[in-house]
């Protein structure tokens, strides 16, 4: 039953500063996103279509009371969805992918060199297969029992993936790629600026800060946090807070979270 | 100890027509492939290469004796590494999409429309985190002491990915977008000709033949298997055996059988 389902009393509507942009993109346009406020998935995309200044309208999806325009172009109803000449394209990698190819003439997100584009992917991969998962890991995480231990862990499993990605980026930045910003660092910002969770639920996030590798990160994660399209699509920490504390008690209903506790990766 | 290790007694080199392919890209070129000849992440990039018509060098690499220059380029040493104006590229969906980028005067993989592009995208990706964990789900199972069902349930499942699949193709054919072959049918395909190791060990595929969507899935089957660049990089069964039954027996060492086995993806 949706109205008795433990995440139907969420938020219904993007707040703070991602209620002006909503607000901006209300107006009827061709291509539509259908959006969920609190989504990191659809933020990715978000992201992709205000640096890329490409018109959009973008449509709030009530997870439990999804409007029949968004079942018919997606029978399972899943956020983002973009409709585009009347068609729907889903999976947020998917749809920015398509976004940087289906307007050339916009700022380009992947880097012009094949070799270098490559790269690139590889790296989007790995915010998806790997620092993703081990983010929902480390917030799902309960104890067992064993006190420190297991959640020490799981913190440092994700701290590996994050210091993995960032020993991969052009020394001086601030961005993956340097001083202009790129796919790889919109796909993994949502979960960037969602990194106060852990502070809030599991005792932090405890970087090492004096290492050099860190403050590389220190200085990546600054410039995503202060980026206007990062600020434009983040609504207020309240509201994300039920919301994370679902996942943070492992009882959330998502598809990932789902997927997250019996044991495999983002679906 | 590599020498002890149970995947050690594997065939070392491709047989059959794979072992002509072999001989006739042993000669150096800029452009190396270090392989596996066992391996259908290697045959992906094979796949590409050859339909294609890219010059390129084959590099065997024996999983327990990895050569220095392979590990000079990916410290972790796994196949499919590319090596292009010596730099590494390695994960094979990654390598495939730079191989279609940097040869832009060869034959396209990915259809030109930038939609139907990232159709092609979704139904890719669709083949690495659905239907090749479904497929190592069936192929590792062992039986929980309930007779039949739950070898029934894992087999059903497998078959639902490729239902799934099939459903999206064009009616038509042969091919997943019509009568050209293209990226999608080429990332399935390593795994299409591997179906026979369901006969051998897991009691059959049992694909319901008489419906109609089972008919599409058989003339793409065809299609597959009667494809050149397919017959030429695939081995002789009697040499792949040995390495599937370890699958099979659920004791295989690789990274795959280990995801698999803790409930994981493809990693």
């Amino acid at each position: 039953m949706a109205s008795s389902h433990p995440d139907s009393k969420l938020y219904p509507d993007a707040t703070g500063a991602a209620a002006k942009m909503v607000a901006e993109h209300s107006k009827e346009e061709d291509l539509k996103l259908y959006s969920a406020w609190f989504c990191p998935f659809v933020q990715r995309v978000l992201l992709v279509l205000l640096e890329k200044s490409i018109p959009f309208q973008y449509i709030e999806v009530n997870p439990y009371h999804k409007p029949r325009s968004l079942l018919d172009l997606n029978p399972r109803g899943l956020v983002p969805t973009l409709e585009y000449a009347s068609k729907p394209l889903y999976e947020s990698t998917v749809i920015c992918e398509f976004l940087e190819e289906a307007y050339p003439s916009t700022k380009k997100l992947r880097p012009d060199d094949p070799y270098t584009r490559a790269k690139s992917r590889i790296w989007s991969d790995f915010v998806t297969s790997r620092i993703i998962p081990a983010f929902h890991r480390f917030l799902q995480y309960q104890s067992q029992g064993d006190g420190e231990e297991g959640l020490t862990k799981v913190r440092e499993e994700f701290l590996g993936t994050l210091k993995e990605f960032t020993k991969e980026m052009d020394p001086e930045g601030p961005f993956f790629f340097g001083k202009d910003i790129g796919m790889v660092d919109l796909i993994l910002a949502p979960w960037a600026v969602r990194l106060w969770v852990f502070e809030e639920f599991k005792g932090g996030l405890k970087v090492p800060e004096d290492e050099q590798v860190w403050k590389r990160w220190a200085k990546w994660l600054n410039a995503i946090k202060e980026r206007p399209s990062v600020v434009e699509t983040t609504s207020e920490s309240e509201h994300y807070l039920p919301i994370y504390k679902r996942y943070a008690d492992d009882t959330a209903q998502s598809e990932l979270a789902k997927a997250t506790r019996t044991g495999r990766g983002v679906p």
